[in-house]
């Protein structure tokens, strides 16, 4: 959140005030049809209403009056492992971030500082879903918008964070079990045919298909770029006014 | 996190169009002795400057020069059990709100929803705490300011939390375990004298005393109202400008 300083308000005051004496200037004149009063006159003004435009600045930041909320939205971004979530997502908010909006990233690989993962059954995760959830929930209620990248198996957990939080916009980030596989530079795919990992979406644990998403990007045919600007664009149309 | 409406640029337009033509026209009739056409004059003016200063205003809308980022800081209520933490917390943060700055309300009793307890034991809740302190950073990266209250018993814990957030303020709320005990409206100390809870600070586990808290409140002697008046006096001297 940001407060205006008191150097920003002087400026403005100058920039008013050449848009501002111009025009007396002009009016003075076309009235007395005396060009050295009306620059006369000008000049006076300039340098009175410049302190008083400061004064009239900074009264108005006593007043709260006409200062609208900025209403936040939640990306989440659901997908297999290694369907390129992350990679998305990180664009996605690379992209947000230029214009200024309050936003939070929020992935599952940096999520274990703030609420630890105690498990990966079912139940489990939905009550981790459920935490997500409310993280989310506190940061909106501060006006902070959210760009969320969890693999979200589940319908029951992306339909409880769509019932908690405002503005939910879920991003299916498709791609085929086999591409993800293929695509297993972390090892994490073989780990889980292998036995090591159990509970893993798209091995020995089901990922349920999101039916409603607001975007579905197919990674076969859509570029991170393209698929980034794409959501951009959603936003910017929804909820960046 | 606020943005201006654009009625609030039209009405700000307006006070400062009353201070601004009463200036024109002193101006005018100083130079040219004549009333009426200063009267001419200020009201054309009014009429065109209006709409020139909404357009002026919008466009500074776009700039962000000049507004700087406000500065969170975190109040850390430390305590025994029903020493008295929370009332006072809550006390300040309805104070504090009152005064329009980004802020979050923290305790242990609602905390669960956000991060499971995983344990009493002294490593489970230094973990613990330092999940919080996660949680605070990420808000305090939101320019949102926290008002948390914990038992919080041990010195390392306390200190984590203060080498991870930005302008930490310790509020030690002072009072006797036999004091505490008296109040024990919930039964809390019951329990843990029977044996029933575990790792109780003030029965079967230390309480550490902080020994470099920026606020001591003595609740022997200092009312809720009294503690929460100098507690706000400290954050308004200190960390709001």
């Amino acid at each position: 959140m940001y407060k205006e300083t008191n150097k920003r308000s002087i400026v403005k005051g100058i920039t008013w005030r050449l848009v501002a004496t111009t025009t007396t200037i002009v009016i003075v004149y076309v009235f007395f049809d005396r060009l050295d009063l009306a620059i006369a006159a000008g000049a006076i003004e300039t340098t009175l209403k410049i302190g008083l435009f400061w004064l009239h600045e900074r009264a108005w930041f006593k007043v709260r009056w006409g200062k609208k909320r900025i209403e936040p939205f939640n990306l989440w971004f659901t997908g297999l492992p290694l369907s390129g979530k992350t990679t998305i997502a990180d664009k996605v908010y690379d992209e947000l971030e230029k214009i200024d909006i309050p936003l939070e990233r929020i992935d599952s690989k940096d999520i274990r500082d703030l609420i630890p993962d105690i498990g990966y059954e079912r139940e489990d995760r939905n009550r981790h879903m459920h935490r997500i959830g409310n993280l989310i929930c506190t940061l909106q209620n501060n006006s902070i918008s959210t760009v969320a990248s969890f693999v979200s198996p589940y319908k029951e957990s992306r339909r409880a964070i769509r019932d908690m939080v405002k503005n939910n916009v879920i991003v299916y980030v498709k791609a085929d079990v086999e591409t993800c596989k293929s695509r297993d530079y972390k090892g994490a795919y073989a780990k889980a045919l292998a036995g090591e990992f159990k509970n893993f979406p798209g091995v020995d644990e089901v990922y349920e298909e999101p039916q409603r998403a607001e975007i579905v990007i197919n990674t076969e045919t859509t570029s991170v770029d393209e698929a980034a600007s794409l959501i951009v664009k959603y936003i910017k149309k929804h909820y960046v006014k």
